[in-house]
């Protein structure tokens, strides 16, 4: 009987978040005002985040201690196991071990709760009553459901229309924590009113959420929002994913030469990329992959440039790989990779080649899912179906090249409310999205007005 | 940091099944041919199961191990952590410490798995090459379809056409899996024809897919039929439940005052349960405690009796407490607990006065599954939501006595793809069902022409 999980005991659970703005080997372009132009200060976020997730989004501290009340609800689904995947090794039949981080048990069923933890605990202890945040097909909103719940805040979440209509899975998830879920638009905000004014059946977009969840926000003073990728802070708390893969590995007495995840707006990438990263950055040997769609190519066909972070342009100008914040990708089933920018600090690693970006159009992620599903069990969300096609394309480049390899990806999260997508492929009805030069032209013209990182 | 979770290493999983059989403080009743009124034999079960299935159902062998092929498959989810509550403890605020087994990390779930492995495994090593069965909700029928599809077996499922129309997610794991689930009433069997004859909209039931399932299997010699709770051998199966769960408590030096489980078929109950039972048996002063719903009241209100295990009376006759195989529960959303009759092992134990059976209404199982939800977490399956009722029961009458009680439950499965259950409930329209004695004596009358066990 061959070992397939390493567990951690949770005394062993790492008590900091690694912060890789302490290691970056060239400085990074700060983000921008839109009005100035100058970078934004502390100040400018105070109406937006809690002052504390201000300090740590702008922090250079390699690393940060995770308080205990965040650690004690950590402890509800983490340390979570380390997989080695020897049915899928067997299938692929290719000279490679595959480890995996199952991120899956958490309570909503991906990464997101360990920084929705976080940042519900942050606001509490900062005095804030209340969260507003977006969400699009509803992890993120049903993690910070769950995590203010526990902390005893407030929460609204605006929920794109069209998504709330279509999946009520996750609606009734943030229900059952006792959450609000609106559809978005709504006649809560004067944003939700000037659309639904205009278009009254308006299926909302991830932009227009955006903007109603930060006009909520601000317009109460003890109401804060919530992002649930992209920015330093949020990235940063998924580093125990890393953190804790570094652990089991060592107990194994293994070491990773490519270490993969998929990557919407970066942060569970970011999670068990970023401690690896460091060690690449101090020399170590290793590839560091991040799989995107091709039909959302932010980093293997998009600038790295100045961007709003929202298509609303409510954020600051963020230095980013972007196809431009009117960019509207087609509709793939893994909405969590539909995003037209990518987070900071994984721009700038691509940038400096620490990253290796890798595009997989819909039909082959698929097929690595369903493969993996009957394999290994799980059935993944259609996100983390992107990075197993990376492993797939990885475990067949070392067959080829005669090479062993041992990779490690983080399983971002399972798809049992994303059933649907699997019907649409298994009865041959999804298709790839082939994107014509000329819609990202179009797309990028949006932001030539503004400066270059 | 107070410890959650305790883990056990793979290295320590039990290699063998505990079968109760061997420690049984009286002889239990066997089952009877329907026709001769005789105790039926091997031969009589040969066409629906496999024969090594048939003789673990009728072995009075203490320890059955465990094939390697099979604990290689449960290494992708098991051991299974044992949590204490810690979180529900300090909402109930009694004296008690809350322990449960999260069997909900199984890909599908539940712990339906356990005996789906085993079962698919028999059956490809007696040489069969198609499973059938039934499900009405779907745990089991997509557990079965994940089993089947790792030992390479094809599965047809026949799934309870309004669950079919109604419950789609289950219906699409089935698929992912690559088992063939189609909705019964069928036009695939002559029972399933003769229906659709006298009513082309019929709705379905159990009853209905269990005969198509059972007519479908024998008229193939290369098939045979599964079923996910009940039986000896499916309760063997489960028994692994039990058997961590007291390695683990060991670990941690602690040894429960109660042990509890919800109770359909009773094979979730029993596999947490019989463990701890044995020790009972032998001296251990403990209650064990089985959860049913007060709307399908078999233990609580039904007798002890001969009565067919399913609707359709193809089974032979089990001695069980029972409904009467005619009765119709009402539509609570728990469908795995919509059962008129219970395992004949457990059933023995009542009858015994070691399980203590005890009914809960529908509002005060979802009452404490949001409770549940909005402390630990977790979102349990409606099933799983009755042992958390009969665990606050417990809690308040510890506090009543001010007596310190250690508490044991298995969490059978997690309830992320029965969300419109949480909706009905938090939107004020479910109910509870009052059962009229009537109702439960009319349908007895079914049963009056048996034998008595």
């Amino acid at each position: 009987m061959e070992q397939v999980k390493v567990f951690l005991d949770e005394s062993d659970i790492p008590r900091q978040w690694y912060n890789i703005l302490a290691d970056m080997p060239t400085p990074m372009s700060p983000p921008l005002h839109p009005g100035t132009g100058q970078p934004v200060g502390p100040d400018d976020l105070a109406p937006v985040f809690p002052m504390n997730l201000i300090e740590q989004e702008v922090s250079s501290e390699r690393w940060i201690d995770i308080p205990e009340e965040v650690l004690e609800k950590y402890l509800l689904w983490r340390p979570t196991p380390l997989y080695r995947a020897r049915n899928f090794e067997k299938l692929l039949d290719a000279p490679v071990q595959i480890y995996y981080k199952h991120e899956g048990v958490s309570p909503p069923g991906s990464h997101k709760p360990n920084t929705a933890i976080a940042q519900a605990y942050y606001n509490k202890a900062f005095g804030i009553e209340r969260l507003s945040t977006e969400t699009g097909a509803g992890q993120w909103g049903s993690a910070l459901s769950m995590a203010c719940q526990m902390f005893g805040l407030e929460c609204r979440v605006f929920m794109v229309r069209v998504s709330y209509d279509q999946k009520p899975y996750r609606r009734l998830m943030m229900m059952t924590w006792g959450a609000n879920c609106v559809p978005s638009p709504s006649d809560l905000t004067a944003a939700g009113r000037k659309i639904m004014a205009e278009n009254p059946d308006s299926p909302g977009s991830l932009g227009i959420a955006i903007s109603e969840a930060i006009e909520d926000a601000v317009a109460d003073e003890k109401a804060r929002y919530s992002l649930g990728s992209v920015l330093n802070h949020v990235l940063l708390h998924q580093t125990i994913i890393g953190l804790e893969a570094q652990k089991q590995m060592e107990k194994i007495g293994v070491y990773p030469n490519v270490v993969m995840g998929c990557a919407g707006g970066g942060s569970n990438f970011a999670g068990v990329a970023l401690p690896f990263v460091r060690d690449k950055i101090h020399g170590k040997e290793l590839s560091v992959v991040a799989a995107e769609p091709s039909s959302c190519p932010t980093m293997t066909r998009g600038p790295f440039a100045y961007d709003f972070g929202d298509t609303a342009m409510t954020t600051p100008l963020l230095p980013m790989y972007t196809l431009g914040h009117d960019f509207v990708p087609a509709p793939i089933h893994a909405g969590g990779l539909r995003y037209h920018g990518m987070a900071p600090v994984v721009s700038h690693l691509v940038k400096e080649g620490i990253i290796e970006p890798r595009a997989f159009n819909q039909l082959e992620t698929f097929t690595a899912g369903v493969n993996w599903a009957r394999t290994e069990g799980f059935i993944s969300a259609p996100e983390t179906n992107h990075v197993i096609a990376a492993v797939v394309q990885e475990a067949e480049r070392a067959k080829e090249e005669g090479k062993e390899k041992v990779i490690l990806f983080n399983w971002s999260g399972h798809g049992l409310v994303d059933l649907a997508a699997y019907e649409a492929f298994l009865s041959g009805q999804l298709t790839n999205y082939a994107l014509p030069e000329e819609e990202i032209r179009r797309a990028l013209q949006t932001i030539e007005q503004f400066p270059k990182p």
